[in-house]
């Protein structure tokens, strides 16, 4: 296999974006990555994307989207994973750059998500549950993390403050990321009492319905090392599955697919987790990121919600997590979260992040995932 | 890139499975494959299906779909290309294989289309379509076939009796194949006579809506080579895009797409379609299959319509054109008939075939694609 470089990186301001549709929403991010990358030129490309049938109406995505790129007749696959669709384009990309069988891949994420009711956007994002054991008996997305909550709460003492910190780091590092969709700083108190979606959860422990794209561009490494921009090597990859359903778990306090995918990615790079300079990871609720930074091993078993009180996981922290804000503060688009998590660490590798700049950051480490952990994507990235 | 061979192949009776739910219907189908194989093991799964969102409310499908297979935790990747999912997971799971990123992977294409009522089916096949300038306007894919036909007969003096023709022969072909959704044979008179769906287009000239599922299993030919199975050789792999939209085309008459992803599939296998003993091809709708056969020299351009009339791509023709049935005969369950496509020719090339046997066939081309040819995957295969 070949070694993999990102070179191009491109991502818009997300939010309710009512004025542009899907394709002009990718289109945007795509030709920015193209033009970060300084490379006119687009061999094959893979979007990742949840659900644009139940969304927009559309499916057939990489045709549509090809085809408003002005890139036809390039292959174009579209892949989903339900919330970890970027993650798995961003997978098949490397996949495809590291085989031989295309040079300079496009991979992109997309999801518009404010075309339809709440109830609809609800409905869709439910598909990423088991229909037939948990959405038909009513659960949704919040009350499935609810119940990890409380068991998580229940046996190992993680605290309401605890998780409510979750929010407010992420908001802090999103206060300085121009692009997030919800830049405001909140407080522990702000969440404490704000609305109640499903106990313990309340609307500031749940990432945000977002329209949104994110792109970055890859290609071989010594192709990468002879043009201008840093090369940021991909050098690993870790991909894993679960139950899809909750009750089909052993435990639910523990991310397995993230651990074993993690393991995976890391064994791959030849590095450990404390190698790792910074974290992008799946903060659709703020009880997810508690139990993901314990799936790395950045936290002992149940010790999550402690490492955010104590600083761990800040921005300037031991291992700083979700520097872009999270999905929390930034705002999640589905099928575009784990491409933009990766835009975010290639930029603070290249030491372009500004102000939420990681110091010296030289590895970093994304963590995506789709349902409540039944697909788990990792990814290692490196500056040379 | 490693060579990769075909060495399980699994698929069940097609039809209107309404006792069997998605999930059934495709561990079905690849438990056979496994079976098949003569190997238990599975590193990886990629799974095509154009819209399980649509038809029966389940995203995060490959998580789904491993964990009823039993085979959590690997990774599993699905992949979305409307008709051509199937030829698009093929695709994948040959570049991970080819790759080295694993040696051992399950591709499967699966969709469940009766669950829904006929319009609500026509409404998510219609999102194959671009939603903005054809679905809005009103257009489904009958309608869209229908335009080409006209355009196809305008010009080139195709004849109502020559579409029914390309009925008759996949029917016959079909009736030969335990596993078709409507095995019956028909006549001329019949297709003619047939209810009108889209002017020229009757009911004769659709394929069927339908649920099933097919799987292979994909290993790297050394490996192929030390098991019992025969070893059947993916040699070539060609994909492209086209508009999506017809209204973009420069011509309506001919599929770009299916011609530049044959070409660059055939470069691959250092093959001439000359060289190749049978097609499976993606006859969507009659009129589809005489430009395909266009589309890939196996006519000359207008010249489709005469090739069928002239048994040229009939079994015992020069060049035998969907030996299965096709998608007319066998049934379309879209995500799964670029897997079931393969199936086919691996089963040809193993001279397993039985009645339908292409006699002495060593090679063969599989053509898939999405929409009216807003993408297409091509496949070569080769007996050692």
């Amino acid at each position: 296999m070949r070694d993999v470089a990102v070179i191009g990186l491109g991502m818009t301001k997300w939010g309710e974006l009512w004025a542009k549709p899907l394709r002009t929403i990718f289109v945007e991010a795509a030709l920015l990555a193209i033009e970060d990358a300084g490379l006119d030129r687009i061999d094959s490309m893979v979007v990742g994307c949840m659900s644009s049938g139940l969304f927009v109406g559309q499916e057939h995505l990489a045709s549509l989207l090809s085809d408003y790129l002005g890139r036809i007749p390039i292959p174009a696959a579209r892949v989903e994973s339900a919330c970890s669709s970027g993650g798995l384009a961003l997978r098949q990309g490397f996949i495809e750059v590291a085989s031989g069988m295309s040079d300079v891949v496009l991979v992109g994420g997309v999801e518009k998500m404010t075309d339809v009711t709440g109830c609809e956007a609800t409905f869709a994002l439910g598909t990423a549950a088991d229909q037939e054991y948990e959405s038909y008996q009513g659960l949704t997305f919040p009350g499935l993390y609810a119940m990890m909550a409380v068991a998580h709460m229940h046996r190992y003492g993680t605290t309401r403050d605890q998780l409510s910190m979750v929010a407010v780091k992420n908001h802090d590092n999103g206060s300085k990321n121009p692009l997030a969709q919800f830049p405001s700083k909140v407080t522990v108190e702000m969440v404490n009492q704000s609305v109640l979606v499903a106990d313990p959860l309340r609307i500031l422990d749940c990432s945000p319905i977002t329209d949104g794209a994110a792109a970055v561009v890859l290609c071989p490494l010594d192709m990468a090392k002879r043009m201008k921009r840093p090369a940021i090597r991909i050098t690993g990859s870790g991909h894993a599955t679960d139950t899809i359903s909750l009750s089909s778990r052993k435990d639910i306090t523990r991310l397995e697919s993230t651990h074993i995918a993690a393991g995976k990615a890391l064994a791959m790079a030849g590095r450990k987790i404390e190698d790792m300079d910074l974290f992008e990871v799946h903060d659709c609720f703020t009880i997810a990121e508690i139990m993901i930074t314990e799936a790395l091993g950045l936290a002992a078993p149940g010790q999550g919600g402690k490492a955010v009180e104590e600083g761990v996981t800040g921005l300037r922290g031991k291992h700083p997590v979700n520097p872009s804000g999270g999905l929390k503060s930034k705002g999640h688009p589905v099928g575009a979260t784990g491409v933009a998590q990766a835009v975010e660490v290639v930029k603070q590798l290249r030491g372009e992040a500004g102000e939420r700049q990681v110091k010296g950051a030289k590895r970093g480490l994304t963590q995506n995932m789709g349902g409540t952990g039944g697909s788990a994507l990792v990814h290692v990235f490196e500056a040379d």
